[in-house]
């Protein structure tokens, strides 16, 4: 299983997916860079998520708030006081650990160093806060202290008035965004699973108090059916429900939806009754009245919030891992993504079955006319074979093939890459086929 | 022409195009919060460009690289040295100002400040650098400084060849990205036209030396072209040349494409000839060769680099300054965003002419089938003036009606936000007939 995260990692930067941030100045620790494969897959995912949480429903708006924002917001909700982690440091070795993650109580003289092994070198824990700080203006002090935003809910909350007015909704809506977070962490890791800079998308859902449970649970279907719809098996998913030491204070309810990644079932997203807690909070701390008035029952309520809190490049880890697969073709061993169609980075693959006889042209000509729809790859090198695998591996979900029956009849064969059936198609049926592919898919 | 920012600060405020961020605090100088419509009209310009530099070319590879890079890359783009703007304080009323926007040489005594008046205040000018600067790790020192990128460029030119050689690409090629930049501006201003958190749409083509000149002007006429193409007046576009003391030491050429903006002529997107700067550059403060091997010719060469630089918010802001108008309907005054139709937040609006003889119901299920292919808004509340009006200042260019006549034939109107004029198609051609005035629009 752990296995799989090595053929996954060295995929991801073979093919172009995923390369070390910085690289060729040996990297920068748990940062990474999406090449043209990771982009075009991310971007997918981003619209995959826009799609079903605000195209198709009539009661979400999306919001696309500043990473900057007021430093009042992050003591309003909490996270200058409690975003914290307990640290530990060694004094002969100068390593620093989450006090969590030592191998016993770090007072206790007893406890070694994890890196150097002295005992009695390890000092009481200390609070230290996750979130990244940097100053506004040219005078660095206090005054001029903002942060980068830990997490992009609170760009939500403090818009909830703005959105709620100027689109003219009513109790219940959401409002949804997508955005880079940065968190500070200590130990970061397992590829792009946990990342200090990672991308977002978070619906927050405002309910009024006493339907919250009712949309907690619609909320909870509706996110589990999503990973479903773009392709992820439904074994390898879960719900996950915080126990009473998982819960944060203020929340009434939480579950998450974990993924089996090979190294453990692992939260994809997070979906939780916040209560009134944010802007009850932001109420408080702004001044600015925050309450909903029913135009139907004449009651004034702070509305409840239903969150669903998921990651984008989790979730691109999820699909990738969740494709990854090797088989065996003619004798060769395979190594193919079997990734949903509509998340696919390249859509269809164009290659001449040889370099002569006008194929080239020809292919080239198709490659061209089918651009202006989909993402397309068009290729001329090596064997047929192999163009294939090379498209396998990248995830292609359909190759189109000029060969000689083309220059007679005008048609090219369109191969799957799961089953690799092929099947022929007139040239000028071919856009309407392959839009026909991807929409049953 | 001030007027009209006013209008359309107001606009943009009032309909949720953009917010002052965090602005129940009282708002964060120069940030700000994309509200619905906003988020819309900025994804639609992102996916334009994305289309126009990537999917409909085969020799542009998209990359997405992270925010947070290794520090010595601002060692090497010259930005730790360079990146910098001379500034004065006054010793009085304690103001600081950038040195080049005062009034007078701030060292000679007779100079004022321009904020209390008085002279012999102002201090010498000091080098202040605009990156944003912050920590990684826990400790909060010299060896954990790291920098928010100040432009998206440098993330391209450090994967160079891990695009390269993953996208198995020959020399002319180009890496194209979107991304946050942060520059701690001193005087940010003109509403989203400059601010210290923005988004860059940048693509980086390599050359070979020798053909850069001819490179250089062909992306200069499809960068102009790309802006008539979404729908800008051409006589509001021009170009603008670097004189000897604009440009930059490195560059060989460059060339603003500038729009009139109600401020003046200001730049929308930088062309430059940055020659072998950048990659030697890298090469030499990484150690890693960036030569590439020309196999044509058995020639190894760094490759010169023509980059074409636009700033996705400025965009934004252009196409609602050029889209807004005024006019007068029916005796009334009417505002309407003439939003190229591939760039308009909502592309349907559907609406019951009255509300009743089912005709919300019949109303309802259009907007819903018209989901699954469009952004669609329904609305059944007011006179349909005054929605008309609403859609026409959101720049929806279709607006659909169901009506009496629905209820006979099964036909609905189709109503043109520019000009007025209505057809009537059936309710089963709708989706059809709106993705071919999409398309040809």
């Amino acid at each position: 299983m752990a296995d799989l995260m090595d053929k996954l990692v060295s995929l991801c930067k073979r093919r172009g997916f995923v390369y070390p941030s910085s690289e060729i100045y040996g990297g920068i620790n748990a940062c990474w860079d999406y090449g043209p494969l990771g982009t075009l897959l991310k971007n997918n995912v981003k619209a995959a998520w826009w799609r079903a949480m605000t195209q198709l429903r009539d009661d979400i708006e999306p919001l696309d708030a500043a990473i900057l924002m007021h430093p009042k917001v992050w003591e309003a909700s909490g996270h200058v006081e409690h975003f914290t982690d307990p640290l530990v440091d060694c004094r002969q070795c100068k390593a620093r650990f989450r006090a969590d993650e030592l191998p016993g109580d770090p007072t206790d003289p007893q406890t070694p160093c994890p890196r150097c092994g002295n005992r009695g070198t390890l000092t009481p824990p200390r609070q230290f806060n996750l979130m990244f700080k940097t100053f506004m203006g040219p005078v660095e002090d206090e005054a001029s202290v903002i942060y980068l935003r830990p997490e992009t809910a609170q760009g939500i909350y403090v818009n909830f008035e703005n959105v709620r007015t100027t689109a003219r909704k009513k109790i219940p809506f959401g409002i949804a965004q997508i955005g880079k977070a940065f968190r500070n962490e200590i130990t970061p890791g397992n590829f792009i699973f946990r990342t200090r800079e990672f991308e977002q998308m978070e619906m927050q859902y405002f309910v009024k108090p006493g339907e919250d449970e009712k949309w907690f649970e619609y909320w909870k279907e509706q996110r589990f059916q999503w990973y479903l719809d773009i392709g992820i098996r439904r074994e390898k998913l879960r719900f996950h429900e915080h126990g009473p030491d998982e819960l944060a204070h203020y929340a009434k309810a939480a579950f998450d939806i974990q993924y089996e990644f090979p190294f453990g079932w692992k939260e994809l997203e997070g979906i939780h009754n916040r209560t009134d807690y944010d802007l009850s909070r932001h109420q408080q701390y702004s001044g600015k009245k925050l309450e909903y008035f029913d135009d139907a029952t004449r009651e004034h309520y702070i509305p409840y919030i239903i969150e669903t809190s998921a990651g984008c490049d989790r979730t691109m880890l999820t699909c990738l891992v969740d494709a990854y697969r090797e088989d065996e073709v003619e004798g060769e061993k395979r190594v193919l993504l079997s990734l949903h169609p509509r998340l696919a980075p390249i859509k269809v693959a164009v290659f001449p079955l040889v370099k002569r006889d006008n194929m080239p042209e020809i292919a080239r000509k198709i490659a061209s006319d089918l651009r202006r729809h989909f993402t397309v790859f068009y290729d001329e090198s090596g064997a047929i074979g192999r163009r294939y695998r090379r498209q396998d591996e990248a995830g292609t979900p359909y190759c189109v093939t000029v060969d000689s029956q083309t220059l007679e009849d005008e048609t090219v064969t369109i191969r799957w890459r799961d089953t690799l059936e092929q099947e022929r198609c007139k040239i000028s049926d071919l856009a309407r086929r392959i839009q026909q592919l991807l929409d049953s898919a």
